[in-house]
């Protein structure tokens, strides 16, 4: 079946009607509204704490539950090629996605945010924040 | 219908067989398997300039060509609040996503990724390239 006439096929039959619309594109195709992007990198006092980044972790599994994160992935460092430009020595990263900065200010001031950095910040000793708008 | 009745009527039928079924999942949940999450932040020469900014994200564009490259976000500072730890003085930002190392390491080889970096590598004055991986 041609691309299109699935599609159609979908709608038509309402496959696309419910909650799988909004999520049947990939990623960066999903919508045209222009998502911001919040990427922290965190790294912890003690990188080689095992238990320190497991702490680090579950707290910010908490993340994904305020109503204005669209999307979330916590990661720890990628095993990639050793480059001068690469910054491989973060412990953990979160990446999140809003609708707008809105979203994202109502995540900075969310009383489960605010949890988090009393729970966990005790844990880290630097963080940088980046915040990129899709153009 | 239910859930896992539409996703086992949509597999019968095929619907969940072609290249939809990839895509079927939201940012996050899409699916099981660890991806590569490259960020790339870009500080022009010139920040100033607005001919050299375009010219990187024409640049940027031509990545998602890049057949390993399940999604791509290309950025430009968010204009979210001032903070110690918001690092808001980068010009542009690459957002990708891959299955895993094997495609991140494709797309570091990639002739169109090389032709990028010659064409636009004269624009920057710093890249920091941050790698990790959903845990």
């Amino acid at each position: 079946m041609k691309k299109q006439t699935r599609r159609n096929f979908l709608t038509a039959t309402g496959i696309l009607g419910g909650g799988l619309a909004a999520s049947a594109m990939p990623l960066g195709k999903k919508q045209n509204k222009k998502q911001v992007i919040h990427h922290v990198f965190f790294w912890l006092k003690n990188p080689n704490s095992k238990e320190d980044l497991a702490k680090l972790l579950a707290g910010l599994q908490t993340l994904k539950k305020i109503e204005t994160v669209r999307a979330i992935h916590i990661g720890v460092t990628a095993k990639t090629e050793e480059r001068s430009v690469v910054d491989a020595t973060f412990s953990a990263s979160e990446l999140l996605f809003f609708d707008d900065l809105a979203g994202q200010k109502t995540y900075q001031d969310h009383p489960i945010h605010l949890e988090f950095i009393k729970n966990c910040s005790s844990l880290w000793e630097k963080v940088i924040v980046y915040d990129s708008v899709d153009i």
